[in-house]
């Protein structure tokens, strides 16, 4: 009986827990980091035991002058985390008794540690939303800053890696900064639903004890209260919905190195990354790669990963608690921080990098770019644009036989495809055909320039 | 050339397509299924093209007309689909010139491939979401009347498996009503979120024709434009945010199914299927099994999947429209129908099954679920709940042992673990266990009948 | 009782089964597909019944008779499926008695549906392994062409995407042979693995019959059968490792798919597809677009969600077998299909496709890819690597600064960063750099040009 | 230019990197774990360098003796591993410079860092692949001691959760031994496969040396060399079959933990877990929770993210090695931990859980279980199987309305169904059912018998 003693939960055994089978389900090497949340939940909990006389004034004055001084140990890093005691409540718990004696024992009246690691996980996952959207606020400044530094910059647009037409580059960055807003939307739903307070309700069933639940909601910063204890203590949508948004933030970040890497690269060459985010090779000295945006890429897997380790984790398991869901916390905590290190790493690398417009002005000059301008310049002569699109395909093949470009074509070669063709056709240009998508949403430079402008005052805005 | 006639960009090419490519990239056996979208799409560009003068009015009337005819013959089921031509948009515009001759390719202007399907996919999805929510709302009012038609029902509550406390049926039927809520909630986020109209987006950098975007939204009834044509023709963020609602959702589904498959089974015995909604087996006559259940678990590995596939469809993908995209949809079908049918006929086994209060009562009477009860029973004398912890889990290790329950212990028995135990303690009852759990989310009957009939109340108000 | 007639499991059940639960619980709109293997499994059976006296030698000729009809029927395309029958096997034993009246129920004397469906799966995935081990032979076939009708053109070699050394482009096909090849290795290892027949099974439990296991076996071409009944029901192995080899080969076309499309832009240039294998755009009249490539790399994202579906689904099902196993099918034949189509599609675009050496050879010009040769250069004249790494370093980043490539410095130039360089080297080249790189796996022309020949025998050795 | 002189590639670079870019990039946090291999694929480079006169043959000596005493330092814990050096490979070289000096910088000719990863990988891997070829074993033998310990017990069997036959305990045990069999014969597969030698293969190109790499894959215990040296710097393969193999094996443990749990649960009551190896509430004294069978199955999910996380990482990445890559590694640690851990914690349990034979004869008492033997009786006497499944049908309908089991039915009774039953019916037992599936396979005691000392011999054979 002796060596379970230290258990809270020895009561009714009579061997000890074998070695291997404390180590494979301990938790206190990971859920450590929830000590600040754990600790402030029970300093709002003894609060209320005190205030609605579950126990005596005087005791929950002693608990909560002890979590005060727990709280200062983990400020200072003096908290003692011991692997022998399972996980973060105990080992508050344990150190406690330490400080204060037997009386640390009514901590745990009315509570259970079913809907404690509920309450420890929501706070942290309302923290770490907010902390998420700010890095998306900063990846977003970062485009803005790229794209205003670069306003006039022209490349060409891609569809199936295939030069398109021309596009702004900051219409081009703008785009993600579209994509970052709707992530903060995600985050932010996700917050919302996250912000109901668990405690109250026990192991499973709630509590037999006149606990103010609301009161405690009101402590910590919650908007509401759970509704039903069962869904409570075995509901894990929020880590779930949280990995979810992450998964396709990452997407996004992994899209945007998918451009820089091939931006970077001496085929594209439109960007050069600066020396302080770019690294070489040990091998080939003259080598500068875009490892962070690799990096990046390849961590949008890792995240992917722990959402499906989630939805498996939980497909299937009966109401309510089962232990599957301590695996809860290491792919939510892997997946907040790769993802937060990513966008604050990819930041600097955007607001740090040159553009190189000779390279862009090359790559415009080729490919065609402007055959879309010349199948619409003739749907305006009336044409429909079915057969615009034709008459364009055959000049584009007429041209690509003799290795020449739309602008080095003679009025009498286009006149051989179309008699709607006249001396203005010869004016078609990067620029005409950039300023000629003038809706909303477009690219042309007084559109992208407000929505510049709106971006900035969005960010202004909601910071 | 004469073989590439019917494509909609053979001009510059050479050479037929391949018999095997056409079959590998056409997307006319799946994507038909949004040609009544894709026709009211159409119908809406036609009108604003008209009302802009962009193409002259009568050619307007003519198209509309026209693909009015085509929206008839979808409804009675003529509208010939053919797979030599590659997708729905082009059957559509190659339906149309047969209808109407040359002009048809006037609608084509000022639109994309590219847009258009970004639009058929969005009205496609809030029309699904809408679909969502209702069969969620179903599923919703099954739980309700299943818990309002065995209000009184106690059953164990479980956590690990293990009996943990008794708890109403009501009260766990309640915890699912909780899952779903939160289901329509991310529903509803991804359905606000994807009400963006796309058109006028072009191939990807805008169109050059003074297009009327708002009036297209209006038009179909969408919310707002979309705001980059870049990100709007390569963003799929609302696909794989419908997805991975549906992958919580099926999760929460999952659950439950395990719950019924664990409650059908003569271990558990406390529901029995209806006839209707359970199957046989070929070899074992006595088998009644619960495969709508087991399937509906299953499925949920499907639509887990469908969200893998699309995540690792984007990932990596530059900008803009990249034909892995056309790999989108069909996940997204199944899916959607998937989860449709789970809620749909899991709604229906859940209000034909009837649950067996003897088996319940039975499973309640052992298994030491009052455990808990008395370890607060000794709190509420003043024992920190640590020691009364203890001192229960020797009781019960001390009952155990003679394979007795709590309830068949005498006072003199219960006193030679701690002397707080005083004639009351013999009065401990299921009942009284349930009755004193009186908070918010409690199982208590007060509470759980609050909640049943504000959940009522919540489906009424939002049908 | 009248309606619940036609299930084979009727007898205790006094309702029919509800109309959507039939729906949801058929699978014949996708078992039909294993008919052959389901009849041919039937077959053996009977002839196994009658040989061992089970049922009557003239009942098991009748029934053989029976499904040989059957077989027939199928071949024609005559057999009628019917929905209302469940799934494969009910609609043949319907089938069959049909054909020969109420004797056809003596063939599932001795079987269940669970070891009958574990017994076509099997059958199904031999076949299958053995088509994509041909299809992905004829993928490395398509290499080994490509590779050998280009034997000397030479290409950046790439990492993190920036030109590192020169290579033969048949150097890096052939990487892609090897990919290939471990794949066909994992296939035979499943279709190993997957080799053992089940029947015999029975439910669960094996079956009460003197059945001949080993004759059903040779009959239907197994090297082995199940060594335990519980097992055999429940086990998906085969089509996980199905799901898992399909996936890593998927990723691997994937990778191909990715160097296509960046050789097959403007800004690389190697490849030109040919026309019958590339798609245009409905609104860009001049776009030659690598949709095959793209919708392959696209499609990978499929595999690997059938290969999470099934995962998830088997997760945490208790033995023996539960419905939720039905779900298994579909998956496994879109990844079938997917995978044989992706190979014989990208096999012929490989095949039909040009090298641009033009292109190649201007990359090759620029991006100092010598470098590791100027410091092997030094090595070679006793300074130590890392030194020589560092000195090169720095004579790129001068050449740089003045725009200029190695082969366009001075041996002055170079002296002024180590005294070790002499007149040789100036005669640092593409073709020195290749030939130098002269061991077993390396891109030197001797040692590629031996690499394919041994490929080509690989090939004719095991076709 | 100072700061970056401890970087393997500063050469070219005249910024130092970003201290975010560096924590960013690093990896040694994490593979430092390959240092033991990383050094001894050192020592047989250094070797071989030597021997081919590559450098000459005392510096290689001096190498050697250097990267012995790393050895040395790290068997002893001594080793300074230090995050400013980036990786394992620049933690030991920098570290052979303090210990020997410059000579160190030769030990990197002919080699990069990219084909040192994959000796290092590999070396672990083929390492890691014979564990848990022994942790399967050991799981096999706890198997078969529980078996043989009960080699008597009889359970029911069950199908869809419901009892369908009954079976020996053995048996069923047996069915996993079989599962975990082919685990080991996918990890030696894979370990085959793995069993390359990469060394030679340089950065992307092979290297300009005469290098002997059947000597490196001889001094390493390789069987082979690689034939590709793009293929063998960018091959992640070997990571993603062993993270397959793992994930079906974790599946498996799922599966076996969910019976556990289901048997473990009040209601099923069949196994006891040892003290030691179950853990108890802190609020429910009288809980005794399977906590270990629930934690393995949790991790199924963990390993199942893994491999997906993996897949997502290489899909659409281009040649050759991109930093994506080394998102590889923490993935497989994890999995390798998680696999071998769960192994040995789930042996532990089971050899030291006691069956609980009266539980299994009561479950045996009820159910139906015998009726598929009614059946087959039926059949013996002639009855088409199909009619007699309709007619025990029946007879079971009639027995569950009276609240009977089929034991407890008259001969008259049973003869209102059928006028084949006799006297003998009344003699159908648990044990006759199970004596009667006498075929391999089954679970007639004779077979299992059989089967379980083959299984025994197996493990002594291949231990």
């Amino acid at each position: 009986m002796e060596k379970t003693r230290h258990k809270l939960w020895g009561g009714r055994f009579n061997k000890p827990t074998d070695r291997s089978v404390e180590a494979f389900t301990a938790s206190i090497t990971f859920d450590r980091r929830l000590a600040p949340y754990d600790v402030a939940g029970s300093i709002a909990h003894a609060r209320m035991l005190g205030r609605q006389g579950i126990i005596p004034s005087q005791d929950a004055q002693a608990i909560m002058a002890g979590l005060q001084t727990i709280q200062k140990e983990l400020e200072e890093g003096t908290f003692p985390f011991r692997e022998e005691y399972e996980d973060i409540h105990m080992n508050v718990e344990v150190r406690l008794r330490e400080h204060i004696g037997d009386v640390a024992g009514k901590l745990h009246t009315a509570r259970s540690r079913n809907d404690q690691v509920a309450l420890d996980v929501r706070l942290f996952l309302k923290d770490k939303c907010m902390e998420t959207i700010d890095g998306l606020t900063g990846m977003q400044g970062a485009l803005c800053e790229l794209a205003e530094k670069n306003i006039d910059a022209i490349i060409p647009g891609y569809t199936h890696l295939q030069r398109a037409q021309p596009v702004l580059l900051a219409h081009h960055l703008l785009a993600y900064f579209n994509m970052f807003e709707r992530d903060k939307g995600r985050f932010k739903d996700c917050m919302i639903r996250a912000d109901e307070m668990p405690l109250g309700s026990g192991a499973l069933a709630g509590v037999p004890y006149p606990v103010d639940r609301e009161f405690l909601a009101k402590e910590l910063g919650f908007s509401r209260i759970t509704l039903n204890s069962m869904d409570a203590v075995s509901d894990r949508d929020f880590i779930v919905e949280y990995q979810s948004a992450a998964a396709i933030a990452m997407v996004h970040l992994s899209r945007m190195a998918e451009d820089v890497i091939l931006w970077s690269s001496s085929e594209f060459g439109f960007l050069e990354l600066d020396d302080s985010y770019a690294t070489g090779s040990s091998i080939m000295p003259q080598k500068k790669n875009p490892d962070v945006a690799e990096l990046a890429r390849g961590k949008s897997g890792r995240v992917v990963g722990n959402l499906m380790s989630i939805l498996t984790i939980l497909k299937g398991l009966p109401l309510t608690y089962n232990r599957d869901l301590q695996e809860d916390k290491e792919g939510l905590f892997d997946t907040v921080d790769t993802l937060l290190s990513s966008l604050y790493v990819f930041s600097g690398m955007l607001t740090t990098a040159s553009f190189k417009a000779d390279a862009a002005k090359e790559a415009l000059s080729r490919g065609y770019l402007l055959a879309t301008d010349v199948a619409d310049y003739l749907t305006a002569k009336g044409l429909p644009f079915r057969e615009a699109h034709e008459v364009v395909g055959n000049l584009v093949g007429y041209a690509a036989k003799r290795g020449e470009e739309l602008s080095e074509l003679t009025l009498d070669e286009y006149r051989q495809f179309s008699s709607l063709f006249a001396d203005d056709i010869l004016g078609l240009s990067v620029e005409a055909s950039i300023a000629a998508r003038d809706v909303v949403g477009g690219t042309a430079p007084r559109q992208v320039r407000k929505s510049l402008s709106e971006a900035k005052q969005l960010l202004e805005r909601e910071p």
